[in-house]
């Protein structure tokens, strides 16, 4: 695989749309989750570096809440010589916020947009999602659920197969082509990631195997798993 | 709700069936899951610790696959004077393995049914399920779903509102007199949990909160989250 892209990998722009919209709420803490340390280190280091490390040519567009902006400093000082790193303003919802994000891409591209607060995605799966974006159109990772699952009904629950369910990760990853005029489509509430995004637009979604590891960091626990996944991680580099 | 348990808990008999099934495979390892070391102590030794931490009366039932009974002399040391540890073994299915730990049940009981790798759960949580189980038949540990969740069809997928939608652990909890003669039912393959068996016997089986922490041990990475869970807890302690 990794022949096959470095024949592609400069034909076509890359961007990513990180999504550092959360407040410290879920956290108990004042600080936005995202600028929480893990090492030293806000989440959002993370999860920039890794699309850094995977391409060094690649568009970083961080979409920040406005109240946000003070932490920037620090953070872009840990990328010293990045002058890829455009930070744009987060909106009312999800939804807006990407759009925001969106607005800065150029040309035809390969646009990854990731949760600002899952900085434990690898470079294996950036290079899977890029590889079948390019390919298919687009690449959202996806894990299988090991848990038994119950759907809450207006009295009572009931059991659902956990076979075809799959657990949703990001960076989901597409063509320029197609999710720039999906998010030109008016906002609805149905628009909870972009997938559902793309699909309102009328593509089809193509799924790519996740990371178990690719975790959402939303409470203090997660903060403690992302922290020991790192230590194993720099333990075996 | 600790001074109603205070006149209740001597009331009625405590069971814990806990259901150590797993091999090695998943974890790529030789030691069957429940065998490998947590802090020194196998996994298993949490899950069982936790239930005399709870109940000091409380009867242990845990079913073992025959071929790992070597590993149990070692395992018994750690609870030096414990009298209510009975070991049976394991059968064919998950639910061959309850039946087999449900014939050790006499009298009326409260039962919790237990995963052996699920080595975090919490005093609270078992008292939880235990209230519960006395007021209402039946306590099943249920947590929300925060990751987006499709469904995968024959071809393509499609959004799951992942509101409705719950992730279920164990120990799920029930009165004697509702999952003995359930599980004296003729086995069928849609018995995924014991909910789903108290469900075909005709029972409403009643959610309870669950806790995130209370994580199954199934992969490498969850060893490393269960040890910095209980890095954590200890620094509490």
């Amino acid at each position: 695989m990794w022949f096959i892209m470095q024949g592609k990998m400069h034909d076509i722009k890359k961007y990513v749309v990180i999504v550092a919209g959360g407040s410290g709420t879920r956290m108990g803490s004042a600080v936005p989750k995202q600028f929480l340390l893990l090492h030293g280190k806000p989440v959002l280091y993370y999860s920039i570096a890794a699309f850094l490390d995977a391409f060094s040519d690649i568009n970083i567009v961080l979409v920040l809440p406005q109240d946000q902006e003070h932490y920037m400093a620090s953070l872009l000082e840990l990328f010293p010589g990045s002058t890829n790193i455009t930070v744009v303003n987060g909106g009312e919802t999800r939804y807006h916020s990407v759009q925001n994000g969106l607005k800065k891409i150029e040309g035809e591209a390969i646009v990854f947009i990731h949760d600002g607060v899952r900085p434990m995605v690898s470079k294996q799966l950036i290079y899977a999602c890029y590889e079948q974006a390019l390919e298919k159109g687009s690449a959202i990772p996806a894990i299988p659920v090991t848990d038994s699952i119950r759907i809450v009904r207006q009295s009572g629950s009931d059991p659902v197969s956990r076979e075809e369910l799959r657990i949703i990760q990001t960076p989901q990853t597409f063509l320029s082509g197609i999710i720039l005029p999906a998010f030109a489509q008016e906002y609805s509430t149905l628009f909870t990631d972009e997938a559902t995004v793309a699909e309102a637009y009328g593509k089809e979604v193509y799924l790519v195997a996740g990371e178990r590891s690719n975790l959402k960091v939303t409470t203090p626990e997660d903060m403690i798993l992302a922290e020991a996944l790192l230590n194993a991680r720099f333990k075996n580099e």
